[in-house]
């Protein structure tokens, strides 16, 4: 689910590129949300931004052709909102298997900023939501478990601090065919035993004949149908 | 909760340059995810996004200040990842409430971009979980029940499809002092009462000992002591 544990092979140089941009793009979003600048100077600010802008509308695909960096497959999302290298709104959290541990056991430092705020100097409790849906999500990728949220619990201890670095960790707790439990939690690095929230959640595998009605659209780069799938699925998807 | 219905005055061209940066920068983050662009052209947008950035950092606050636009007490919060005006992470979503409706009912329209999105094509499980903290706090704050998150519960009955519009909606249920439960829908404007997403949460205003220990260095730009609160609470707050 990271991008150095991705099976498929990429574009390094694009690979680079993308990076490049996604981090300029998170540190203008980071200094956008704190900046006390006055209007006259922030109006120039967009400006610069709204030039910037067609150098990339140049050519764009659309929602059902996956970017060409992506392998589905691996969990390889250069996009995705949490974990994503070149999504600007993503921390990005680079979330690991955890070797020897539970079953699908992922985990991932961050240290989160101003633009995640919910209560002044703590971060929004939909983002803590964001945060461990996406880690049950990876827990179950890196168990060869792929499904889509069904439910999802969160309990909220205590608020999480802004600027702190944290610890994030996820592991399936029950394997029942298409749909697994995942549980997860936040914690600060210091205090890593000290639960901040706690999640839990059911990921479903959609049926077939439901993944086909999704699915049904999305493509890969080169237009090859390439929906979301577990490994295991590879060899009766290739035959279709 | 929104700029329109905010009580407190502000400095109107300051407001406009910031929700034009907002929207500029919201509109590079949806370009650069979708973008199809070789690696050159990445590399030059990102070079004059690091050109940008300087502008703004000139002069920062820090997180314990407030934006010198907020009003915390009418829920004005234009720096809000999910409903904030300046946010280039919000959507954003304006937040409105609804006029004879049940106990706190709000109600927001939203269609969301690639930059969004879980499985392809669809919100990230997580993003619906985010969209509908913010409704469910916007709704108690609306009830003048300010808290924060203790519990939240989402169920996903489809997946919430990208680039359509939505409508989203929450109100309290229960009022129980320093807690509030409250519910949320996520639906599709084309099929409003097909509930795609449901949320139920629980909203907790800190105790004062507890509100004291986190927010004890919350200032606005001028430096006055300025944490969140609940209207009702605002005469015992100004003798501080």
């Amino acid at each position: 689910m990271t991008t150095s544990d991705s099976a498929g092979p990429y574009d390094a140089d694009l690979m680079a590129a993308v990076t490049e941009l996604g981090a300029a793009v998170r540190d203008l979003i980071g200094t956008t949300v704190t900046t006390t600048v006055g209007a006259g100077e922030i109006r120039a600010a967009a400006e610069l931004v709204r030039a910037t802008t067609p150098l990339l509308a140049a050519s764009r695909r659309p929602a059902s052709q996956l970017p060409a960096l992506d392998d589905p497959t691996s969990g390889r999302r250069v996009y995705n909102p949490v974990s994503g290298i070149g999504s600007p709104l993503a921390p990005p959290l680079s979330i690991r298997r955890v070797e020897g541990g539970r079953l699908g056991e992922v985990a991932a430092e961050a240290t989160l900023g101003v633009a995640y705020e919910g209560p002044p100097s703590y971060l929004h409790g939909g983002m803590s939501a964001l945060l461990m849906d996406q880690l049950l999500g990876s827990a179950a990728g890196a168990a060869g478990l792929w499904g889509m949220t069904a439910r999802l619990e969160l309990d909220y201890r205590r608020p999480v601090p802004l600027e702190t670095p944290l610890v994030l960790r996820a592991a399936v707790t029950e394997n029942a065919g298409r749909k697994t439990v995942l549980t997860g939690t936040i914690a600060t690095a210091a205090a890593p035993e000290n639960t901040l929230v706690q999640a839990c959640g059911i990921f479903v595998q959609p049926r077939p004949e439901l993944a086909a009605a999704y699915f049904g659209s999305i493509t890969d780069a080169s237009g090859r149908h390439t929906p979301p799938r577990r490994p295991s699925d590879a060899t009766a998807t290739e035959q279709d």
